[in-house]
């Protein structure tokens, strides 16, 4: 039996009768101190994302408005989720070849990332991302 | 000259034809590594939040969809802002005590923490904190 791809985690939610609060930390539901964060909103009709894999970096993305769906690959599966609620997350570790697809009008996705940005880190070319995971 | 207490950080913005990316980070828009993140989303009608301030704990707080008001109140000054823009961030140093006031209608207020939730951090009586500002 091999894990699956979709790692989803459950965002505790501390709302009350004045709306939500839903929160992420250490010891809860991030799993790593954030030393980037970006999002991605304004997204242009019919746009899909993504497109690339990290060799080291590790991220949460979290849709905390409107939906999209989200699509990883491991060089022979491939397995997708539809991101729409605060109360779930989707954990992307290394190793992982992302698409990002279908976002709603006004959607806005969240990504927690444990280090800066850096080049070196990606894989651009799903040819090369693929013949990575055939080496080991 | 008393410094400004609303101490607005510059988001750099990595849009393109596809739409928005938003990016805070170490050595960038983000003064610290992030422990907690929370979000605060479906805000009531006529809701107002906050209502504490921190001894220790700092903040940046970003409105990435929608609009919201946002006060502050050193104990004898107190400076608003209104944050609906996902290229500026609201810096909240210890010491203040933070009202959230005039939320729109599906607006998301995220807020970035430098440390995990601690109650004993929490200064939640407003004369309290007034005392505790003199007490210097």
């Amino acid at each position: 039996m091999t894990p699956p791809l979709i790692q989803l985690v459950d965002i505790p939610q501390r709302g009350d009768a004045r709306g939500g609060l839903s929160v992420v930390e250490l010891g809860g539901a991030l799993p790593f101190p954030v030393r980037r964060v970006y999002w991605i909103h304004g997204t242009a009709p019919g746009v899909s994302r993504g497109f690339h894999a990290h060799k080291q970096l590790r991220q949460l993305c979290v849709c905390v408005a409107g939906s999209v769906r989200l699509s990883l690959f491991d060089g022979r599966r491939e397995e997708s989720v539809v991101l729409d609620s605060n109360s779930q997350g989707l954990l992307i570790g290394p190793g992982l070849w992302r698409e990002m697809h279908d976002f709603s009008p006004g959607s806005v996705l969240m990504v927690f990332a444990d280090a800066e940005y850096d080049e070196a880190d990606y894989i651009r070319s799903k040819e090369a991302f693929i013949e990575s995971t055939h080496a080991g």
